[in-house]
Parts: structure tokens; sequence; C-alpha cells
């Protein structure tokens, strides 16, 4: 978790829907200095939700991350609320993490329309579904718009923004600045594709990485090698692009000048989707415990989020420029 | 650079060809322990590899990841050769890192089997090239390989270990016990498969990203963030199958049975080919150039390459284990 950042007139914001991403999403905001009044129709999932926080802030004192008052100031500025209504009072941002279906999505968007503040942003954390449909026909579809964070927002700051086809130009600029002002990474996505960017890149990967284990060029320990003790180690620094400006004296002009033939052989070449069958999964399954041997997956993630944060401060410390 | 490995017997080693590629590896050996004999055909080319390796090191310093003392030693490993016979005295593995024309690799290799000691390992670092083209007729063949790097290599350890049709299996053992004791971190590959493994993820990703802006979605500064704010911060940790391994309770078996329909369509969606012309290779360079700002790029290889140092110290230092 970053430092505690504390803004001067942080707004007050809704987070609506406590599954794992909208619980990480309390700790965005309320560490950015935002009163964050939280709200679940399910009361049981918003304790767990509660929970997860409460342990997440402590493995975050005893990493290191966080001073007790600092945990402790994070957690003043948290507020469950068993009414939509109550929850919404006052906000001038929503962020919504409700399930990933169009008719409940719809149904929940009248609701907040109807209930948030005449000038609150309604944002979606939906990882697919096209705003333009959610927001059909609401008086306020105008301040509806898509914000879909990585898993998890907390520790990944990429949030892909796209607005749909009625939202106001001033919603998206707002959206954007406001999420900027809480430390995350917006991405301006300026129309609908499916899957939008991040995942239709992992997909990318993911096709290429599964046909090399299929076909038997070599095992699931050395495709991931090769990312994690390859690829990745630039990638965690620069895109596909800034990484290409680097690997040539003039830039990404004369990289993909010089080698434009050599990629479009080689992506002609690339495999089709794979079956991704029993079989495979199984496959897939067998190696990954091989990989990660007796260690509990709850101690990987935790490392991960521990190594996330270490990269991401090093980020900050040591720019380019 | 990693911290200096003293091995209590590092063999000697050959470094033949001493462009970009080659001159890391001379850093990648000396600094294990390694009495490291280069050589280069073209003396002019030896000087500015010289001249590189002393500003490297110099760098080194001034960045703490040696001392005056280590930079020295590694230093006083390294001696030039103008004649081939020279270099391959007494050395049990060449690493070759010659132009990448298959006549050329032919008669190169010719000579090094011709003068190298006989139980010394021919090693490639062909990005591209097939070792059983390359050795064939040979009577060395069985001691022939591909050991292809990632530039560069004494920064990124991911080395493809790919035999050739007449390559002995105890050189492939040997090969990849040898790079593991250098610090590298070798992969095996079964079999050839045009561009390898690292080439191929690489092209999967870039083809999407290329047509994510040709197809306007979002911008080329857009598309880099998704990686470098986003999926490259997991990725420098874990490869896609552990990623996707704690992406879900049960693991990669939960997730990829769970999710397997999406990414199924998602992947049919893909982009094909880009067409890559000129027009878009000028849009890149001029959104790199805005990107990266008045920064020199040598200030931006320098950061990667000190970035990339200290990520790699993370992970040696805190692993989930």
């Amino acid at each position: 978790m970053s430092s505690v950042r504390r803004k001067r007139a942080a707004p007050d914001v809704a987070v609506v829907g406590t599954g794992v991403i909208g619980r990480s999403w309390i700790v965005v905001f309320a560490r950015a200095g935002c009163q964050t009044r939280v709200f679940d129709s399910d009361p049981k999932q918003l304790r767990k939700a509660l929970a997860w926080l409460e342990e997440d802030l402590q493995l975050d004192r005893k990493d290191g991350f966080l001073s007790v008052e600092q945990s402790a100031a994070i957690r003043r500025r948290i507020t469950l609320h068993r009414q939509l209504g109550d929850a919404l009072r006052g906000v001038s941002y929503v962020q919504e993490s409700g399930p990933e279906k169009m008719e409940l999505k719809q149904a929940l968007y009248q609701e907040l329309d109807r209930q948030a503040e005449p000038k609150a942003i309604l944002a979606s954390s939906t990882s697919g579904l096209n705003m333009s449909e959610i927001a059909r026909g609401l008086n306020g579809a105008h301040r509806c718009i898509v914000a879909h964070p990585v898993n998890p927002p907390h520790l990944i700051p990429v949030v892909e923004v796209l607005p749909g086809r009625e939202t106001d130009p001033q919603v998206v600029k707002r959206t954007a600045a406001f999420l900027k002002g809480m430390g995350q990474k917006p991405v301006l996505m300026n129309h609908y594709v499916k899957d939008f960017l991040l995942n239709r890149m992992q997909a990318a990967l993911i096709r290429e990485a599964v046909q090399l284990v299929e076909h038997g060029v070599t095992d699931v320990d050395g495709v991931d090698a090769v990312i994690r003790d390859g690829l990745g180690l630039r990638w965690a620094l620069m895109g596909p692009f800034g990484v290409a400006n680097t690997n040539a004296d003039g830039g990404v002009r004369e990289y993909f000048t010089r080698y434009r033939e050599a990629y479009i052989e080689g992506m002609n070449d690339l495999y089709p989707t794979p079956s991704f069958d029993d079989a495979m999964i199984e496959r897939l399954g067998r190696a990954t415990d091989k990989m990660t041997g007796r260690v509990p997956r709850a101690k990987i993630r935790r490392w991960r989020d521990r190594m996330i944060h270490k990269i991401r401060a090093l980020k900050e410390r040591d720019s380019p420029s």
C-alpha cells in the first residue's frame, strides 16, 4: 500500500458492492483522504469486506508500509451503510463494483441515478459491459462511465476509463482527474472494444503461452520464466512501445523499420486460439502445483502484493528524467 | 549488475563476437569469476566493446552496485585476443554472438569446431537460426547448441537453450548447469520453433498493442501505461500461469475453468497482424518522442538498467517461500 496521501479537499466517495474489487477500492479512496461510504446489499459480504480490510491494514503495518496512526486514520474514514441512499449522501463520486450481469447493472444504475447527488459521477468497475447499454434511457446517462481497475486496484494503478455514447466529455475529464488524485493511473479509451485494453493484451500473451505448452515447445515453468525473468523485468518499467524505443539508437522509428518484416512474419506465425480443454487445464494445474510447491496461495499473494508495493516505490523514487 | 559471484572453479570461457550482445556476455562471465577470453575479427569493434565495458563498470561503481575492488577483479579476468585460436585456448565454453547470417554462422562454426578444445561447448546467441542447420555436417555437431539471451544478458537472466538435431543431451544439461552457475536462468526448448519463445510472446503483445493504436481505441501512452502500470507489475514477479494461479482460490484449474469461454471468445476477437506501414511507424515515433520528452535515450537506458538491477535485487531478497 502506498503512502497515505492527504488531500486538502478530498471528496466524499461511495463504494457500492464489496466483492474482491470493491473492497480494494475502499483502500484506494480512504488512503487518499476521502470519507468513504460503503454499501453492499448483502450484510455478510459487507462483514467479509471489513474483515479483509482490517487484515490488510494489519499486514501493511507489519510490513512497515503504514504506521499505526496512518492505519487508524484510514479506518476512521470508512463508514458502512445498510441503505444505498445513506451511502450516496453527499458523495461526488460513486464506484460501483456489482455483479457482471447486464440486467442487474441496469437496475442498479437506475437506483444510483435516482438516489445519488445530482452532480455525482457514477463509475462502474465492469470489465466488459458497455456503458452505452447500462445507462440507456437514464436521465443521468451523461454522468455514467466505466472505470475498470486491475485487480487489486489498491496495488495496481491502471484504471481503464471508457465513456458510454451519452457520457458528457466533462465527466470523462473529471473522472480521469479524480482518479489521478487518488494515485491511480487512468487510461482513456476512445471507444468500446470487447474486453477493453488490458484483458486483450493479456489474452494475446496467454494464447501464445498456452500454445507453446500445448505444442511441447517448452513447459509451463519455461514460459513463465521467459516472462518473470525476461520480458516482465522491462515491462514493469515501460510498455511495449517504450521498450522498442530504447532498443535502437534511432528509437521506435529505427527499430520497427529495421524489424518490420521480421515482426510481420513472426506475427503471421503465431498460434491461433487453443482448445483450452480439460486435459490442458489439468496439465496447467499440475505444472503450477509443482512450480509453487508447498507454499500456500495466500502466502504467494501476500508476497506479490508486497513486491508490487516495493517496485512501485522504486519507480516513484527513481525516474529517467 | 548483480553482485560479483565467486566460484571456486569457474571455467575459462571464450566470447566470440563483441557487438551489443557479445559485450554484455563478457560481463556475465567475468562477474561470475570466469577468465573471459574475448575475440572479434574486427579490432575496431573490440575497442568499442572495451570502451563500453569500462563505462559500464564505472557506472556500476557510481550507482553502488560494484565496489572498486570488485570492478577491478572483473576487469582483470578479461583478456582480448586478435586470433580466434588464442581466444579458444583452454576454454570449456564458447559463447558465439556473430552476425545473424546462416552462411557466416556455418563458416564460423567450422572454425570453432576445428580450433576449440575437444570438450568445449559451442553455444550460439542466435535469435532465430536453427542449430541443426548451422552445425550440419560438423564433426562436433553434438557439442553445438543455441543459448539465446535477452538483451542485455548481464541484466536480464533468461537464456533460451535449444539443441540442434545432433546435439548430445549431455551437452544440453551441461549448458543449462553452466548458465545457472553464471547467475542466468536457462529455459529449455524441446524443439525449434520460429523466433523461439520470448520473441513470439513479445510479438503477440505488440501485435495487439499496435492494432489498439491503429484502431484508435487508445493512444501509444495508453497502451504503454496498461503494461508499465498494470500487467508488467505482476509479470516482473510471475509469468502468465503463475499470475492465473493466484487469481482464484482454486488456482489455475478454477481460474481457467471459470473463464475458459470468456478467454476463447476474447482470443478469437484479437486483431490480426497490422500493416506496420510507414505512417504507423511515424505515428509511433511521434508518440514516443512526446512520451520521453527531452530525456536523452542514453539516460532512459541507464535508468532501465539500474531499475532492472534493483527489481532483481528485491526478488533475490524476498521470495514467497
